[in-house]
């Protein structure tokens, strides 16, 4: 009964009167100006910049849904916040906050500790503060809301595309998908690069820099956590259009053609990959010339990989022949 | 494997391709003119006035921690989403959006309908939006982080309290506690004023408008969640201070006292009661006389309990006698 009566108590004494949780989260990270109050009060007090919007994105990661039970907490850390900040990046928007809501079924400090060093890595690069969240017994499960400016009516949104854009994306693809074959089906480690494509999984870098070089040029933008096909399918359903997309020019990593024994393979997972945190956006003809030279300080690679069509067209080509793969995605689309 | 891969793609498919999302979550509110950009894109978009601070608290609530898997997800919604807005309550700011993470083992349109109804209706009651969110597959929990503004350097903290402050509480304590009480061991339900006491416990109102009316009044502030003596105890760390409370001034419901057949169970109730989201403040002597009169509007009983005494020092008295009660939290407060 006490365990459900005080189970804010309770878990603070398992966590040794708030010790262990100031040891790990609090006065990790040297505060921003722009955060009055982070941890130790009933909320955190921020300010946002005169001019500028606030770009708000939640994610949950829950364990045996999203990463297996057993993963390396270092890894699991950087894939939640790193899918986090992706969503700002879709949106052109600069970081700057996030909150952790961490749900642990026991008190593990060789979990917590890989986890937080990992969790505060990835914050510092992109100046992000952890403002504040909550601890929790219970299954092991994260969700984080992250925040950052971008200013106003001018974020990347969805709904923007126009036929005639041309479709980009940012990296490679297919990646985190071949990874994740590597995680689920142990017999996969010995195929080549299996280990390079299994930290490609976990590992993403949330591609802010690109998202916001693209401001003013981009007419939508997205990040790809369900798959290529499956999120450009968000783009063109909120701006009322269709696609061309060609394969031969989807970007693939030699890796993943040696892990899967060829290209056609390798195009496939490019297509439905999940997780890869790459972003996916369109250009107006007019600033097609711009992106390289506004892209040029980002350091990633970007591929124009198709055009925006007249709503309801939805093609594949190959090298120029349509070609008629049953893409997970393309028929929900088909149907919506 | 392929749950595991496309985990947001299967639920989609689940929810029926987003249907169900969005029969039940958008749509179901005005929106806020301060919302550019709700559902629908990576990112929610919102603005802050000018001058204003945003403070922002996050709250998780897992089953069979926090709630009993099989309680009314009417009496859960309320109870998750009051409990987060409380936090703006005991700052002193104005509730405006809120982000709601769903993790639910399946879908279940007779948990999801009523869940949702409380919900909003809670939410329409303080003006807030749902700008967003996330709903995965898993144990059932939900994790909310509510936003909302209060001006710059005006916030209500823990931290002001000074010696000679009065230290004040809103509404009856000892209410939750006996509620959950009866929650836990049917036996009790026959007890008198046992369906009101739980209700009480699911069926908190958060003291949004006393927190508003106390900003430049009150020297510190904190809403009970974890029992009042040891959330007085954060006030008295921060602060630097001790404190003295009079157990004859804790403000107890008759229906509490005849729930447990006496004046003095019910009063070690009121301390360490959890979850009430009443709040617990300070307030220096020059206000003392200004206090009934500022929170004449906001429809809430408030009881002056005691006084901040010099650090180091924490009373128990009834009726000016000293009392040497082992109360939950008193003896954490005094290893300190």
């Amino acid at each position: 009964m006490l365990t459900f009566f005080i189970s804010h108590v309770t878990l603070n004494i398992m966590f040794g009167e708030f010790n262990l949780i100031e040891k790990y989260f609090v006065g990790r990270q040297p505060s921003r100006k722009d955060v009055m109050l982070a941890a130790g009060d009933d909320c955190a007090l921020v300010k946002v910049p005169e001019g500028m919007s606030l770009a708000i994105s939640t994610d949950t990661l829950v364990a045996g849904t999203h990463f297996l039970k057993h993963a390396n907490p270092a890894w699991v850390a950087h894939k939640a916040l790193a899918a986090n900040i992706s969503d700002l990046a879709a949106m052109g928007a600069t970081p700057a906050w996030v909150s952790l809501a961490l749900t642990l079924p026991e008190l593990d400090e060789s979990w917590l500790a890989p986890f937080c060093d990992s969790f505060f890595k990835l914050a510092d690069y992109f100046n992000i503060q952890l403002i504040g969240g909550d601890t929790t017994k219970g299954p092991l499960s994260l969700t984080l809301t992250v925040q950052g400016f971008v200013a106003h009516d001018k974020a990347l949104r969805r709904d923007g595309a126009q036929v005639g854009d041309w479709i980009y994306v940012t990296g490679d693809l297919g990646d985190s998908r071949a990874g994740l074959d590597v995680i689920l089906n142990t017999d996969l480690r010995d195929k080549p690069f299996a280990e390079d494509l299994e930290i490609a999984h976990y590992l993403a870098t949330p591609r802010v820099l690109v998202g916001q070089a693209l401001l003013g040029l981009a007419s939508s933008a997205i990040d790809i956590s369900d798959g290529l096909v499956a999120d450009l399918k968000h783009i063109l359903k909120r701006s009322d259009v269709g696609a061309h997309l060609e394969l031969s020019d989807l970007p693939i990593s030699s890796q993943l053609i040696q892990f899967l024994g060829g290209v056609d393979k390798a195009q496939q997972y490019a297509l439905v990959s999940g997780e890869e945190y790459e972003l996916c956006f369109t250009v107006p003809k007019q600033h097609k010339e711009s992106i390289d030279s506004a892209l040029a300080h980002c350091g990633c690679k970007v591929s124009c990989i198709g055009q925006i069509r007249p709503n309801g067209h939805f093609e594949l080509s190959n090298k120029g022949k349509v070609v008629d793969w049953p893409v997970q995605g393309f028929d929900h689309f088909q149907q919506d």
